[in-house]
């Protein structure tokens, strides 16, 4: 699907609402791919982001694919105006194994009101790549009063 | 309801699977309740944990709501196993906005395999509780020899 | 909690609106309580109701959970108002093995765009209630002239 | 993907276990495409499968796309097992305004235990689909003696 944005400056509002967001860089995440409707958040694996097992806790897996689901929904989204979470539901369907995560995020159906989003994540291990979550999200804009 | 822990050492299991969540600690949680089917996270504000608005981060309120509701339901598991979060779904019901979160997690259906929890996040500002996510989440028992 | 409609003619809405979902007929459901922020549906058995075990079908199940809560939002919204499903998830914790099901349905945190709303469905056997699904539900309020 | 079917029986499988739904021909459902991993189901309009604006009442919508999930999950099941549906999620994101919907199924990650599924449903207007549900579920094998 393409999509046509309706702010002409929507890349740099998600960069600066990316860079506002101090816990995705307290996780050390980045902005690895940015189109309309499209986003992707890379995190390097680091021994504090991690569960009992040794692997990526689903607490940073979660926060990426729901960051990049809002971002993705934030690069349709009316000029000044913000986005906010109001749901998701998420899946891990394999151990967060690998030196790096991947969260792609993409908008399936932008709305008025609502924009309803997905995302997966990925493990990186070498050469591989390996699904390990996929999430459903419904994102809200923010009128640009509001926030 | 009640529920009669199967192992009887479920309270050091937990407080050891939580001490062994790096990204617990990354964030600054902290049990602060734990009986049989359910267990209470707290963690305070942090600037490094907001996000553009200055409210504590999603990443940081699903988080916690996670683990509450994993630590709830591995009070009740076979003692030497392990709990896994297979997926969740959470409603952001409100701005995370207070001086410190509470994540209070409990079991509604134990199971041989599956057991569903709920959580539900409360902001605390001053002497009010405001809640602020409600979430349903399925955990899975792993043996003790698959982790 | 404790809910003040906004119309003085919710519980004239409600029933009109439930009594329109040829639907909820075509399975035999029916209001059982209806109060300002919740409302109860009853559905009884009926063969061709079942899955291929002879319980509820999780369809009906999922139904009247959806049926409840919906409606039970509606009992708030503004006079002459819709409501509409965005998305919901579902639980199914036990099977669906009674002679009749009963979704209780109630409002968690209103809102003038979103209102949040669980259902709890329980299965009747004899004098026995069991629960046997778990829901969490957004709606919407559809505006007077956009239904 | 493509999958590899553990019973070589798995057609007849599915076919049988959905004939055994009773629920699925109170509404009129019907298998259109079944292939290891993926199965479609059709519904056509019916008055008595409406809300109270005509268009098809989400209990349709989600429990043609539960299952087309859970019978794609079944293609992929040992010889002799069901399936069971232990939780879902799903988004409404268009009205059920159509001559007939469709439910496409498919199976992301097979388990031993547990298979998560995506389903996606289409209204049909003349030549027109559109997409009115995208959902994300989990389903359970059953082993053969206990169901």
């Amino acid at each position: 699907m393409s999509f046509e944005p309706r702010s002409p400056d929507f890349e740099a509002t998600v960069r600066a609402t990316f860079a506002g967001q101090a816990f995705m860089q307290l996780i050390g995440a980045d902005i690895s791919r940015l189109v309309p409707g499209e986003l992707d958040l890379i995190c390097a694996r680091r021994p504090d982001l991690t569960q009992q097992h040794g692997y990526f806790h689903a607490g940073v897996t979660s926060a990426i694919a729901d960051s990049a689901a809002g971002l993705a929904a934030l690069t349709l989204f009316d000029s000044g105006s913000g986005v906010l979470t109001t749901e998701y539901k998420i899946n891990l369907v394999a151990p967060g194994d690998g030196d790096q995560l991947i969260a792609r995020g993409w908008v399936i159906r932008p709305g008025r009101t609502l924009t309803v989003c997905k995302s997966d994540v990925f493990a990186n291990n070498d050469s591989c790549e390996t699904l390990i979550a996929t999430g459903l999200f419904t994102m809200m804009q923010l009128a640009a009063t509001s926030h």
